[in-house]
């Protein structure tokens, strides 16, 4: 059964819930799942929408068209995805294997539903596993000096493989502006800390320094500002005055490879919408 | 701000949703909330929708009259709740205080938008506690031979408040067909195992027995089923081979607390649906 | 049955643990729990040794100068607790009452082994709930103009009562030094946020404002630091962007009564020792 | 830094302490961890002291021999391990990749000190994987009519590789007994449910079924009686009415995943001890 899904935004009025109902009854669709969540503060009302369209009136092409005049009349930043479409996944990874490893396991049995385009490392140590699993591999230096060489290849990589989504599976880079630019919320990382907590580097001992007795991590949307994207998932797990720091980091590899799968599934399954500097995630 | 929740059941066809809100938007009320589930294996639909009533062009009283002809065109089963109602509720304990003390500190904080009636228990020991919140209280011993006769004086106590929904807190007596009949899905228990695993006595005796590394506590309906009724909610607590009985039994406290005030929450706030032996829990 | 425990403290060296087993089983004690910890870093190790004086060759008012030799061999700072002195606790609280609720009805159950001398509030509400259960209560404005003289006439009460722990029940006044320095590493806080992630004031609205999947609570030593004390327990549960900041505030009340009581528990067993700015919480 | 590990169980007595503790001191041994468990109502006594031999005045050879005087007059049950010996593992599985993809992984990172000896499938599915990692890969197939056949098999290639430790990686096949017994609490299972809740055959419908709030996986030794052996690790996740037997099957993987790691390193890491039908486990 082939779904769309309308993922939409817009200012709060009455009568949303009920346009929206309309259409899709109007095109004999039949909702299969609905979501909306107001946030009323703002006055905004967001809305996830699946259908399926078995014995709809008209063909998928003509889906967007067909909402235009509604999403028009109520002002809605509207997408329209669909279910048998997999979107385009990029891997960014550094000497650390496991979210990268998690990642292509997870795509092998089916469980996320999307293209691995290509891997790409500032080191050289993944080729095998991406060669595994018949996914491009690429080795792209970082250096001090070849930052912006580097940050301009890898724009190059991505683009040439029309990427939607770049996962940062422990990417020890921080990605110039020049990248985050090209990819806006189509970029996730995960940070290996209870975030805002312990933001930057070596979070781990800084965990360990503080004398925390849970540790964390968060799997965020990369924006401009280091660390303070909007996030998607977050995860913790109770530590204690005997772990060292190499237990957080054992720890926290559990953490990291849980959230950031998550997150890359919600994602990719059109379940995130990104208001001010939050997400919503639908379920 | 005063909100109307109508709660919904009925077979599932294309154009619920849309009835629904079309009803809504035809009175000029306004969502603030709406969840729908379908259990697609049985075919059945199930929606809470809470909306707010201040431009309506209708009065309460009129509401279910108003949807009465949505509801027959359906075959919805439909509640109709007003979120100034304050249901009435009916505390059973034994000797054990923690649920009991809970319950009343979370309705005295305001947090429980309920009125408790009455605490019936088969112990004088909470009598002065009853009589700090204000409530009345009722000791109603049970013993092998005055069984009967003490079930159906607890449930013309129950009767006589009015009680709307009744709480186990901690009550060690099994209530028998008597008193259940009388408010089908309206007695919420505490089980303190997660169920299905230890149900009957001594389930904490058990856990430790079996050597579980995780202890449990159940909410749910009570049903002629001993534990064996829908259940609401459910929580857990990692424990180790150094943990007695006793120990169990103190962790499993903060469990059993928890686990109910949630699940009488739900319950009140008029967020459940039983259907076949699941509750559906509404967020 | 009275235990014996000694909480210890020294550089690290070999022969420690064999020490102490053997003055122990000089005395004829028999050790019923011991856990040890060693900072390898800094080269300190700390052990915590509970021991049955059943069969003991000397009194226990003996047991202290006993040991004095061996503490002073290995350069050990030691303490001498035993299971049936009840510590003398002093609660603060301000109008939130479900620390406090909390707290006193652990007390009367059992639960908690100490002896509850005194609650003090800068708030008059708390004055029936501290009747009821036969605690001295007192009521201490706080301003800008009198916080002076407010803290002197607490730190009297206090030291009045001989209080051996002061307990922070979400009490909102920040104390100053002169209260601070009368009870190093006993006052313990609850913060309504997870550590070092929003320290300082409306925890849960710095939440929102992030937009986090998770909120905390720390419960800590209180030092001149504010909210950087060592930290006993943390406890997180799950938030979504359907929370408001008033869902946050009752999901979090949860949280704060759970990792007080925790934190109160460990120090009043003894089971707590703060090296440098972390605490070390035996099981 | 190569550690002894001497695992201890014996009839509880007073200065059971002292003398491992005074053994280790005698040959200039070096605690780094001790931890010890009494069960109090059996009356026995469980320790697992692990030491540096950096400055031992015995060789590693000699440890046992030097122990056995203690061990006899206190009638100790115990085993002696080395840090730098990595335990011999093979893992069973079946056509589901995640738990064998998972330990394979741990393993290649380091995380895991084994020595992983060989994969034993009913299905060709995973050789291509085994091949990855440099590991014997067996297809051995079970019927109905060559179950017996097969278990000689499988239990002859055991053998053969010398095998320490079996790991049953989602293996969907009963062994019977004639493996079983050669390997006893040497087998670890892993059940995805959380035991004694769901047991036997497809667990995540029967989960769906009962309408839990919460599924779970329970790591186990395989003893004859069926998911009835010592649990060694459990862990749950949260589940609502929204999830299909799909959903929990996907949810759970992630626990089966975590849940089957942590037992297999607390077993090749010399921490549990069985007695009766509990395992202890240290930390």
């Amino acid at each position: 059964m082939t779904t769309a899904t309308l993922l939409i935004s817009c200012p709060d009025r009455p009568g949303l819930v009920h346009a929206v109902a309309d259409f899709i009854l109007g095109i004999h669709g039949n909702v299969v799942h609905a979501e909306q969540h107001v946030d009323t503060e703002a006055g905004v009302f967001f809305q996830r929408v699946e259908f399926d369209l078995d014995r709809a009136r008209i063909g998928r092409d003509q889906l967007a068209a067909a909402f235009a005049p509604v999403a028009e009349r109520f002002e809605m930043d509207a997408q329209v995805h669909f279910s048998d479409e997999r979107p385009r996944v990029a891997i960014l990874a550094s000497k650390q294997p496991h979210c990268l490893t998690d990642l292509l396991a997870r795509w092998h049995s089916g469980e996320l539903n999307v293209e691995i385009v290509a891997v790409i490392s500032n080191h050289p140590d993944h080729a095998a596993l991406a060669e595994f699993h018949g996914v491009p591999f690429h080795h792209v230096t970082v250096t001090a000096e070849t930052k912006a060489a580097a940050h301009a290849e890898i724009t190059k990589l991505l683009k040439g493989y029309d990427t939607e989504l770049v996962v940062l599976a422990r990417y020890m880079q921080i990605l110039d502006e020049t990248v985050l630019d090209e990819f806006p919320y189509r970029i996730i990382n995960i940070h290996h800390s209870f975030l805002p907590a312990f933001a930057g580097a070596r979070p781990y001992h800084q965990a360990q320094q503080r004398g925390v007795k849970l540790i964390g991590a968060t799997a965020h949307y990369a924006t401009r500002e280091l660390d303070e994207g909007p996030i998607i998932a977050q995860e913790v797990t109770p530590v204690s005055h005997r772990d060292t720091v190499a237990d957080l980091v054992r720890k926290g590899r559990d953490l990291e490879v849980v959230t950031l799968a998550r997150a890359v599934r919600a994602h990719v399954e059109h379940r995130t919408l990104v208001f001010g500097n939050k997400t919503i995630v639908f379920e």
